[in-house]
This record gives structure tokens, C-alpha cells and sequence, in this order.
């Protein structure tokens, strides 16, 4: 399957900048992800970008292990990025690559890194085009960390942020919660599960959405998961939110995971997945929306913005009582994403 | 001086996503980056440019020690990612700032180092617009890694690039060569020097020389020193490049200091110097503008671009031989940057 055997891996000399980095840059970057603009391997990419408005994120990845079930880094880092900019209600455009690499990575893991983030490009119109390369030595790194930065078009006419949401709002999330999170939990502990990382790009999923009339709000619920997604809504709008424990969309291996981790499906991570905060008014078609989307099929509505609370998020339990969703101090397991 | 004291570290859980890292970024990163559109903490930072042609840039810094004579990581991290953009002929407007701590980093070096970035930003009227933080468990990392990506605006009819030397041309070093290779080797073998890396802005140096009607390229001597640069600039240019060994502007400590590693300046990095190609007619003019910069007093013609020896840099030695200047393999050391 690979280009490479398990003798080739990566030495010092190929973060070197020279003669090394080159080859290297050629026979796996290039070839993964060349185009005319990442193929001139210039000091910076020259865009022509005749759209004033515009979106820039940056995110790093230190996920471990850097392949779950699912997934793997390479994907991640084109997703992740990718679906920071859909929820500034932009069209991704461009990413950037930067690699830090540890010396003894195997080249067949760094080329199917690689391919990953190339298949998500690909399917998504996004061009990497512009990169760096850089090697530390065994023991000062962790196989592969990744950088993506990306560059995306705003849409005209849409104004989603998180200080927008307004009492009277519907809170949707457009599929099941914690996937992500469960899933490297449990390659980490070796366990045998079906569960698989969301891990998705958004941005088809979300842009027909951006043409309705009032979407206030978008955000990802990734580390920390939907918990720290409605503290950061409440708290940056100034409302209340309230959850339904029971609208939860939560698969049973995720929940069955959490129970045995003491952990919260509330506070586990999602990679492929959306808050959409809109006025109740919309909800039907929001969900209509998004349930015709292979990504959107269990899109629900988990609960109602209010004027009461602000910036409180509240969660109504299966039990008939009620609690406050507190924003997590740190995170249950560390590197998740 | 720091609000630090050496108890504050870097935990996992700065690296969680929740309240102990929203503390973290107003407590260092905002104090010291802040500006209305980071403070807004987004997915993605919204800009509005109507400028359409751009330049786009990334590279993470691993360089150890993160502090070294005349810097540390974060004015590198800075300058390095400008540098690419002003290479482009482009005004830097706006990095990203991507952290990958590690646990037990002490808060008042991680304080010291976004200082030192801030003030390189403030100088050269760059803003911080997006960033992300990310903590590795113990001996995973290096303290601190950064990755920097950069959106410059190009100026109108400026095109400088790799492939654009033409025979004829002169070709022209800002200063002298290898400070910031020297630095830090200095630095990591515990020599007592007077070395200083030359790790520095150029938009405010090159900027005039963009009002020239011909500079055919821009080329920042980073990894791979002078020697790396100019192999490029030959192989993608299709010219040859010779250079004169007595024309090389290098400092006595610095010829030192490679003298005893069995290194050559001609591979050691820079951070705070461009190569430039124009024709012979503008070198005057473009010594003139260089030399009234403080960052451009020891600007020297080092070589010219001829048509002989297409794809081949040449080095005339001071003996009056001469030699192939080879792509540098690897680094003679590695993590310069």
C-alpha cells in the first residue's frame, strides 16, 4: 500500500532546509497536495482574492494517537481548520501546512497523514498552498504535530457570531454529541469498541443554512465539547440557555464510554459537528436543512435561548431537575484534538 | 519584572479548552496582543481587506533554546513570518499565533517570549488576529514551539520572486552573514561571545527598494544560510550565480565561531537579512536606500547572475579558485529556527 518501508523514517537532516527537506517536500507533500501555487515553494503563496471580506484561523494539532478510529491528524487538521472558518459563515478557501515533525517518524505514517488531509481538501475545492517543515529531535516531540491556518470568503450578507444569540432562539446541534472525544478515548485505552471519531469538514453541511434569513449564531463544539460551546454562547450574548437532558442526541457506545470514564458526553469533544442557534421561527427549516445532509441526519433541537439567566447555561435533566453547565477548568483527557 | 513567580507553570489543563485556558489568554496573550478583533476570542478572525492580491505565509519555530543572544522564539516567530511576506513584495498585515506548550513551562518565560513578539508586531504595525493554545504532556515537547502564519497585502506592480534573476543582474546581501546561526550555537554550547542574532523586521528596509522599477527578487537567507538561497535562486531563476568570497560581509566572531565548529557562514542562518537581484544599473540606488537603514549600514554586492552555468551557484574563493556552492543536505545543526 505504501510507497515506503519501515526503514524510511525521518532524520533530523530532513528539517534542515536543504537538499533533504526538498526531497522530502516533493515525494510526500507535493505529490499529496501540489498545485500551481504550493508547487512554486516561494517564501509565501501569492493569492489573488477579490472578496474584501475575509476569515483567518489558525489551529494546532497534538492529538494522541495521531491515527483513531475514524481519523487521523492529517484529518483533523483540514477539518478542524476548514470548520473554524464555516463558523464565521465563511467559504474555506486556502490552508496552510506546518509540520513539526519528530526524527524516527515512520515516512509511511507522515505520507498517509498526509493523504488524509488531502482527501478532505480535494473534496472540499480547499488548496494548501503554502507550507513549512520542520524536525525536532526523539523525546522533544510526539511523532507528528500539525498546524493548519486557513483563509476563507465570507458570505455576503451573513452576520453569525457568538455574541448574537437573542431570547427566543432555538439551540440546534446537527448531530450526536461526543463521538470524537469517545472515540480516541478508546483507542487510547486499547479498548474494543464500534465508535468512530465525527471528524467531517462542515462547510456543505452548513452553507445552505447561510442562506436563510436569521442564523444568529455557529459554533463547534470541539475541546470541551457542547458544555464550553453554550458557556462561551451565553456568556458572550448575554442570555440564558437552556438544555434538555433528554434532546440530547448522545450514541449508547459514547454514553456506555463516559459511564465508564466518569466522564460527561456534554464535555467530550466533537469534530464534525454544529451548534446553530435561529429563531424558533426557523427551526423546521434549519432541520429540514440539515437532515438532508448525509452529516446532518440527526440533527435536533437541544434547547431554547432566554432572557432569564444571562450567561448561564442551564441543563434540564432526564430526572425532572435542572443544574448548571459549568464551563470545564481543564479537560477530562488531555490532547483530543 | 514578571508578574510571574517561578511556581506558575504550564499545566495539561492550559491546554483543555476550558476556564484554565480562557485565563491563560487574557492573563498573557491579550494583555499583551489584544486588539479588538482577537479580543473577541472567534472560531476565526474577520477581516476586511480590499486589497485582492495577497501574500500568505506559515512556519512553526522549534529553535533551542527558545532565549539565545539578541532574541528567543517569539521575535523570531514574529520576524520570520514578516520576512516571508516582505519577500513576497508584501506588506505584512496580520499573523496567526499557534502555541504548542509544554507542561511545566514556567508562565514568566512563556510572559517573556509573547513580550518579545508583541513588541516586534507593535513596531512594524502587524496584528495578531487569531491564535490557539495547545499543551503536550512532559518530554513530549520543548517548552515551546510556535507557528506564526502571515497575511501581507502585495504591492501594486511589484513581482519579485525566485524564478525572476536574469543574467546581468547583481546580486546584493543586506548585511553580514551567519549572526543568527553563530547566536545560537553560541548560545547552546555555552561559549562567552559577543555574538547577537540578527533576527530583525525587514518591511521597513525593503520596503523603499519595492519603489525601485526592477528588483527581480527577494530572498531571505534563513535555514541553509546563503548558500541554500542562492541554489535556489540559480535552479528556479535557470542562471547561474557566482559569488566573490571577499565580497561576503561576516564578522570576525562569527568566521570564529564556524572556524571552530568546522562550519561555513555561507550555510549558517539568518533571520534578519535579504538577499535582493537587480539589474547592475540599480545597485547604486539600491545600496543608497539600503545603507541609510540601520538594519542595511553593511549592504554589500556579494556576486552577479550570469548566463553560463545555468542552474549553478559558483563561489570564487579568496585564493582565487573557485567551487560549487551544493544545496546544504540537512543543517550542520539542527532546530536554528
Amino acid at each position: 500500500m505504501s510507497d515506503f518501508n519501515s526503514n524510511d523514517i525521518i532524520l533530523l537532516s530532513h528539517g534542515g532546509g536543504g537538499g533533504r527537506t526538498q526531497a522530502l517536500i516533493r515525494n510526500i507533500i507535493l505529490r499529496r497536495l501540489g498545485n500551481p501555487t504550493l508547487d512554486r515553494l516561494d517564501d509565501s503563496a501569492c493569492l489573488s482574492i477579490p472578496e474584501s471580506e475575509l476569515a483567518f484561523t489558525t489551529d494546532s494539532y497534538v492529538v494522541n494517537p495521531i491515527f483513531f478510529p475514524g481519523g487521523d491528524i492529517g484529518k483533523l487538521a483540514a477539518c478542524g481548520t476548514i470548520n473554524d472558518l464555516v463558523m464565521q459563515g465563511a467559504e474555506p478557501r486556502y490552508l496552510s501546512l506546518g509540520l513539526i515533525l519528530e526524527e524516527g517518524l515512520p515516512l509511511r505514517d507522515l505520507d498517509q497523514v498526509i493523504q488524509s488531509l488531502a482527501e478532505v481538501t480535494a473534496q472540499t475545492g480547499v488548496r494548501v498552498v503554502t507550507g513549512d517543515t520542520k524536525v525536532v529531535e526523539r523525546g522533544k516531540g510526539n511523532g507528528i504535530f500539525i498546524n493548519t491556518s486557513g483563509i476563507g470568503v465570507r458570505l455576503p450578507g451573513t452576520d453569525v457570531h457568538v455574541s448574537n444569540a437573542r431570547p427566543g432562539d432555538a439551540v440546534i446541534i446537527t448531530g450526536t454529541l461526543g463521538d470524537h472525544g469517545a472515540a480516541v478515548m478508546s483507542r487510547r485505552l486499547n479498548l474494543e469498541t464500534d465508535l468512530a471519531s465525527d471528524v467531517a469538514p462542515l462547510w456543505t453541511l452548513i452553507a445552505p443554512l447561510l442562506r436563510l434569513p436569521a442564523i444568529h449564531c455557529l459554533r463547534d463544539p470541539t475541546r470541551g465539547g457542547v458544555a464550553a460551546a453554550v458557556c462561551d454562547l451565553a456568556n458572550s450574548s448575554h442570555v440564558g440557555i437552556r438544555l434538555k437532558e433528554l434532546a440530547l442526541p448522545v450514541r449508547n457506545e459514547v454514553r456506555g464510554i463516559c459511564q465508564l470514564l466518569g466522564l460527561d458526553p456534554l464535555n467530550a469533544a466533537n469534530e464534525g459537528k454544529a451548534i446553530i442557534v435561529c429563531p424558533e421561527t426557523e427551526t423546521d427549516r434549519a432541520l429540514q436543512l440539515l437532515r438532508s445532509h448525509p452529516l446532518g441526519r440527526e440533527a435536533a433541537v437541544i434547547g431554547i435561548v432566554t432572557a432569564e439567566s444571562a450567561g448561564l447555561a442551564v441543563l434540564e435533566t432526564a430526572a425532572g431537575g435542572e443544574r448548571i453547565i459549568h464551563l470545564p477548568l481543564g479537560e477530562d483527557l488531555p490532547r483530543i484534538c
